[in-house]
């Protein structure tokens, strides 16, 4: 059998570019004891690989040449020489960017093989109740900690997990301010996720549209993005602040994200906390059952922009690093 | 009585000159019950004043003008009716750039008068026994915690906190790093207070130099300067390092202290904590308690840059922004 998959085989200079990747044939091996065959129906595209797939220091390990690109995938069991996974059981994984993938249901890249539920789409699992939504979870929960009344600002407000950020932050009875690119990303964010308000950083200057909507100043604050949009907020915050600091998605193609309202930090009293998500896997059970829960009951909502199709992983990779998702997005493999 | 005092005259534009201040000559008031009249021998200039001279939303009330300098003082009871103090007490106080000082006991700019004893020069009150000791005791309890093997870097090493802050470290076990400026400053950072290596920010290049006397890279930072030297730190940072952000100096005559290597912040989950001492207060009693012991039995070593006379603080003042004193610098009244 023919798995396809996609390889890494030229790093970045700066702005990704289809040809750091080639799909590439192989055979699917025959199982071995203990082992699980997965057939992947989704594959996650998220802004994290663009950091593997430089060769410095970073938070994770390097994304190997001439190797499966990495990646959170869903799918389903077609073959099972494990006891504890039966064919068509559905799961979520980490099999990277190809269409099967095996496993003796440790997983790869740390994340161990676990069983889902059919009960919510099996998307999901890659979004809004997998490692997104972990993110957004723990960012709001173990650094904002917002109080009711107090303001929030989510960066990529509309994306896989500043929309979850937002909405757990308004059901905690926060003044929650979105920002994101364009208007029809921002009438989502407002009218769709309950935001009490969305700036378009592509319409006008940020900062006058934060004193705008955040009179009273900004508490808390989960950053994606870096930059320009970073600094408007630094220079809206109030004493003791919190920053949740996920993502820097402006300067994954190289650019310099510098600051420079730094002294805000001093002068307010700020918390500025980087974080991955990965380092807290305790949390994981609670975050997942309480983020399922919310799902099921149609609280929390989503939104996915899909791909169709492996081959078509390397050009919506490189649109979600330039924004032209909207909500989650995946790659639909099958 | 004559009352020499130094008032703000004018908001300094950039860079703080001579003419910001003017000497003015009050006479001391009669003293009213309840009230102490107290003779500042000792003045304390240090860099928050500088914020305060400008007249823009900062942690703390604006200095306003035409009126006497806010700052830290000791001094002697002259006169007292208030049965909390006579005649002769040493106490330490805010009553700013000026000879005498009155008050009911709780004192001005929030700090109550606290009485002190002899047992060490009344000068150290202003300095690792006042309000800078504070400083670094909570940045680096509260905000750094090292570990024993941990690496700590401390910028503004020789200056009145960071000196403490080292030696505080140290005493933990940590491997300390200081940043100063100039040999005679290293010198006295390494052979005097016993720092593990103190690098000369005017001899070179900052980050390569911490590659060679930290080369298992740096866990805690307590940063008093911002600018090239912050970001020389921040790229030799090691995951999950903290970042206490007491000044940012190199900023405080207009400057601005942008900083590029803001990724550091997610790649190596730092968490980068601004604070002010003065937000702490229930803090004070346990810090001075102990940081007076150390001083006491000669294992907290301090030293002072010492102007003589009130007319000298502006001179004094505009050095200590330049990193011209070394130590804490005082001003000497009588």
């Amino acid at each position: 059998m023919k798995n396809r998959q996609i390889h890494l085989v030229k790093r970045p200079q700066g702005v990704v570019t289809t040809d750091c990747f080639a799909l590439v044939e192989a055979e699917v091996p025959p199982l071995q004891d203990g082992q699980v065959l997965v057939q992947n129906l989704w594959l996650s595209l998220d802004p994290y690989m663009r950091g593997r797939m430089d060769d410095v220091k970073s938070y994770s390990a390097v994304q190997p040449l001439n190797a499966v690109m990495v990646g959170g995938t869903a799918g389903v069991v077609l073959d099972s020489k494990n006891p504890k996974y039966a064919i068509g059981d559905t799961v979520a994984g980490a099999f990277g960017w190809q269409e099967f993938g095996i496993t003796d249901g440790t997983g790869q890249y740390g994340a161990p093989l676990r069983k889902v539920s059919d009960k919510i789409p099996l998307s999901a699992y890659l979004g809004v109740v997998g490692m997104p939504g972990v993110t957004a979870w723990h960012g709001l929960n173990k650094i904002i900690e917002p109080k009711a009344g107090e303001t929030v600002v989510v960066t990529a407000a509309s994306g896989a997990v500043g929309s979850v950020v937002g909405q757990l932050a308004k059901a905690k009875g926060a003044h929650v301010i979105g920002i994101a690119g364009g208007a029809t990303k921002c009438a989502y964010v407002q009218g769709e996720l309950g935001f009490d308000a969305c700036i378009d950083y592509k319409a006008g200057d940020v900062g006058k549209a934060l004193a705008e909507v955040a009179p009273k100043g900004v508490d808390g604050v989960f950053e994606n993005v870096g930059g320009a949009i970073f600094d408007a907020i630094l220079a809206r915050m109030n004493a003791f602040g919190r920053i949740a600091v996920c993502g820097l998605i402006s300067g994954y193609n190289g650019q310099a994200v510098p600051l420079q309202n730094v002294r805000s930090i001093l002068t307010n009293r700020l918390k500025v906390q980087g974080f991955i998500v990965s380092d807290h896997l305790s949390e994981w059970p609670e975050a997942l059952t309480e983020l399922g829960g919310l799902v099921a009951s149609g609280k929390l909502k989503y939104r996915e922009s899909i791909a169709q199709g492996l081959e078509s992983a390397p050009q919506a990779f490189i649109g979600l690093l330039k924004g032209d998702n909207f909500g989650k997005q995946l790659v639909k493999l099958v």
